[in-house]
């Protein structure tokens, strides 16, 4: 492609709508247009990019015998009815299809997809099957701020695996993630990609995300350092540290206090460090029970690990629900354990400290040096602390937190799905069974704004070969006709040899070589080869890496043996 | 890929809640699943036709410079609100995006193209650019049963130029339609694909479609047998054939009559040919006059026409206007023109034809033998009837009417969007103009039902190569395993040779020759390559063509050859 074919131009301003750094270099850069908050359009460079990382996932998919399809995004109200999921889906689009007809825009296709598979796949013979598809989906954001990160309308490939028992689909899983692990190693991150165990939601005990270390991510990742396990915030667990559990039991005293209900004026008021308070929440259960969750006053409680304790949903407790109950906001103690909790859970942190401070269930009343056994009891123990940078992984290890962006995700739905389509398939032996399913998500859009935001620099991108644009950024400067003459022979050469060049042919007044230079550093194309009126005379050209900035001169005729050793 | 690998099956059943010929077929082959009215999946030999007939597509479109981005389908109420058809296009489906703000699911992209190639292009420099898209489109059609011929979500390339001047416009419009001539002649139609002038609409004189001759095809196009010039029923035209011009006049009669309000009773009552009636049919404008329109008995009025004669909207008038303006349904003439009606406008039929019958406008009662000039006058003459066979056409030639059915049109857009959206380009003298654009669409998964409506059998699809989903059907028939192991040996080869084929390598007693056979003509792949026992004896195997049927033996070692011959 020509520089002056292209109808799209560069900016250099920062554009005033937009505060994700992938989409404002991506939109500078005329790769994409926003035309709404999480929608956008993608230009004739940003489509390259698209569509670069759709093959790469499509070729993936396809070395494990996924077979395509392309599902509609118009998907009927009854499906979602029969999966409970039309009232339950937040960030479904709803609308008429015709006259007294609903429809939703699926911003997910399991729904639509275990019936399909289903029509064709009854005998047990037909099993393992695997469809993917790679289409626009629709979720109806409240927020969305994240540039290509979070879209309202986006591209995604989206897996779905079906089978006849658990074994076979654990396999199945194992096959999905290696597939997973290609793709982001084509991709350029695979040596920053991290497998990391995440909650089954309603489906099973665990899915798993793929994690992309980076400053920018919204996400924590817990990793064990040694086993190198990694975890997300959601069910990361670990074991406290130490603070004082060699120390010797104090009295316990009552006092008057002052302070109001925070840790922190805890804290203050007795000059003690935050670990040494006595924390106790109240969350109430689904079948209205209230609830108080002991833990160290320096850790947060995990609500996702305490429910699965609770074995109930959990929410914590408003305030008229405290006060119902005759407890005293900030002075929640499980000494003398008020009436109006049923049940005391216990973190594990609070094991292997001593003489805490902690409210006295009356309004400004404390105890000082309460002690586990001698003076409270906890119901039941547990291990919902959000771990912290101190505590040991569970086997022991030494823990690390990283913050992270998730580019993928696999799976297990169990029989969520096909037990609402009622899928079921008659094994060797006869005997009809649920059909196992799991489900395998990337965003290739999303995916398309984490690379702009972990690949680029202050000039602006800088693409992966196996995703740039173009791979050779070919410039020619100056005010002589032999060079745009030589650019252009050079430029035919480089196509007939099946090189991805973009030809900078602009002669212009205003577009001199520091212009086509921004541009080049801007797009992000990964090599840039300079021809210029001294090109002419000593027969070499500049070839400049983008990542690097270095620069080699290299002869003319043996541009193409050089760039093929790129 | 092979047959054991595909989850998708064939059904004998012709399904029972589809109507349209060319869904039967592609649901009975599993290309495609119904997933509502007007809505579909695409299963994997499906996706395989769609893919090729979008990248035959793509390719033209690359080939005269289009470049290709992707715009989203959400799309903001603003911009439909700007060119005025928010409230207009009626087959627009709306939504709430989020909270107090409106959006459209778009069934065509001018609304946006417009502002996004106006962000870029500023320059006559800039000019002309043309951009396009494959993408699926959305509209809310109130019956959609024409399987893939009318969707509510559909597979569309649409493209948009964008000019300086008229001229311009006029020289890229022919490039496009160069185009559209190779995009035709690959996909196997272009022998029997016309270029169809059509109405321009609210934009301009002419559009064009693009008409495949078919017996199947729910449109009408005249073609002069001559010129080869082609016009569809809205803006066709022609010369009325003679009826009795050179007969004597008769005496104007006045009867009393018994019949009531249709030609056809005038016909029955009077006995004579409905070309001897006087027709008068009623419309009321825009600005509330009602017309007469006269033309011959056995001719219709083709309103369009006679809209642009009288340069105002036009409806016909309901029976309330009649009555009011002591206009008798049934009996209406311009001998002694009625004062209800304001103007007669008269078709160029009734200059040919002497002694008709007509009402007298009052009930019961026709005037015989009713002659122009003596009897009645025309206010305005106009060429206004929906020719015949018997028709020439305005060049005095033979007139051909013909079915067919459209796949492809392209419109002149003239200021109508670029107006809208302010878009004006400063050119080489310094004056400021309104930009002129154009539109060129093809429906890419219409084009997949249109091939499927025209080739084919009672036996299945016959898909013409450009487009078929493979190749090659390679088939393996019989018990011994040593025809397996060289089937996939053969197959392994022509994979290899980068020929595409289908395996049915199927082994199992319910799927004997004849099942096999079955499939490879429900699927319409165009060769089919038969293995059997037998070809091991004698080193041949039989080679059959889809299409006529015909066989012919090649020796296994010669097959590859034989294939690039194809």
């Amino acid at each position: 492609m020509k520089y002056s074919k292209l109808f799209v131009k560069t900016s250099k301003e920062t554009p005033t709508n937009e505060n994700a750094k992938n989409a404002q270099l991506l939109i500078r850069a005329g790769f994409i247009k926003k035309e709404m908050a999480g929608v956008y359009s993608f230009l004739p460079m940003g489509l390259r990019v698209l569509r670069k990382i759709s093959n790469i996932v499509r070729e993936e998919m396809d070395n494990i015998g996924a077979q395509e399809i392309l599902m509609p995004a118009l998907s009927p109200k009854e499906n979602w009815e029969k999966t409970g999921r039309w009232d339950t889906v937040d960030v479904l689009y709803k609308m008429e299809l015709s006259e007294n007809k609903e429809i939703a825009l699926a911003p997910t296709h399991e729904d639509l997809v275990t019936p399909l598979v289903q029509q064709f796949c009854r005998s047990h013979k037909d099993f393992p099957v695997c469809v993917y598809q790679i289409q626009s989906k629709f979720r109806k954001e409240p927020r969305a701020k994240s540039g290509l990160l979070r879209g309202r309308e986006f591209l995604m490939k989206d897996a779905y695996s079906f089978h006849t028992s658990q074994e076979d689909f654990e396999a199945y899983y194992e096959i999905q993630r290696k597939a997973y692990k290609h793709i982001f190693e084509r991709l350029g991150i695979g040596d920053i990609t991290i497998y990391v165990a995440a909650s089954g939601g309603d489906f099973s005990k665990f899915s798993h995300e793929f994690q992309t270390l980076s400053e920018i991510g919204e996400d924590e990742i817990f990793i064990d350092s040694v086993t190198k396990e990694a975890f997300n915030k959601e069910i990361a667990q670990g074991i406290p540290d130490d603070k004082n559990s060699k120390d010797s039991l104090k009295d316990l005293q009552t006092v008057e206090t002052t302070r109001n209900n925070s840790i922190q004026e805890s804290v203050d008021f007795y000059n003690i460090p935050s670990w040494q308070v006595l924390k106790t929440i109240v969350f109430s259960t689904e079948s209205n029970q209230l609830i108080g969750a002991c833990i160290r006053g320096d850790l947060e409680v995990n609500e996702i690990l305490l429910q699965d304790l609770v074995e109930e949903k959990i929410h914590p407790a408003n305030e008229t629900q405290l006060k119902e109950n005759n407890l005293i906001k900030g002075f929640i103690s499980p000494i003398n354990k008020p009436k109006g909790l049923n049940i005391i859970y216990g973190d594990e942190s609070l094991k292997t400290v001593k003489n805490l401070n902690t409210g006295a269930n009356e309004f400004q009343k404390d105890y000082l040096n309460a002690n586990l056994e001698r003076d409270f009891t906890i119901d039941t123990w547990g291990n919902f602390a959000v771990p912290t940078k101190n505590f040991k992984s569970l086997n022991n290890n030494p823990l690390e937190i990283k913050k992270a962006v998730e580019v993928g995700n696999i799976f297990p739905l169990s029989t969520k799905f096909t037990d609402a389509f009622n899928f079921k398939v008659v094994d060797e032996s006869g005997k009809e069974k649920s059909v196992i399913m799991g489900c395998y998500g990337i965003g290739v859009s999303r995916i398309m704004g984490i690379l702009a935001e972990l690949f680029a620099d202050e000039k602006g991108l800088i693409w992966p070969k196996s995703v740039a644009p173009f791979q050779i950024y070919l410039a020619a400067i100056g005010k002589k006709d032999e060079v745009y003459t030589k650019a252009e022979k050079l430029y035919q050469k480089l196509q007939t040899a099946n090189v991805e060049v973009f030809y900078d042919d602009r002669r212009n007044k205003k577009i001199g070589p520091g212009q086509k230079f921004k541009d080049h550093e801007l797009f992000g194309i990964p090599t840039r080869v300079l021809l210029s009126e001294k090109s002419l005379e000593d027969s070499f050209v500049e070839v400049t890496d983008r990542k690097s900035g270095e620069m080699q001169k290299i002869k003319i005729d043996n541009l193409l043996n050089f760039i093929t050793t790129l």
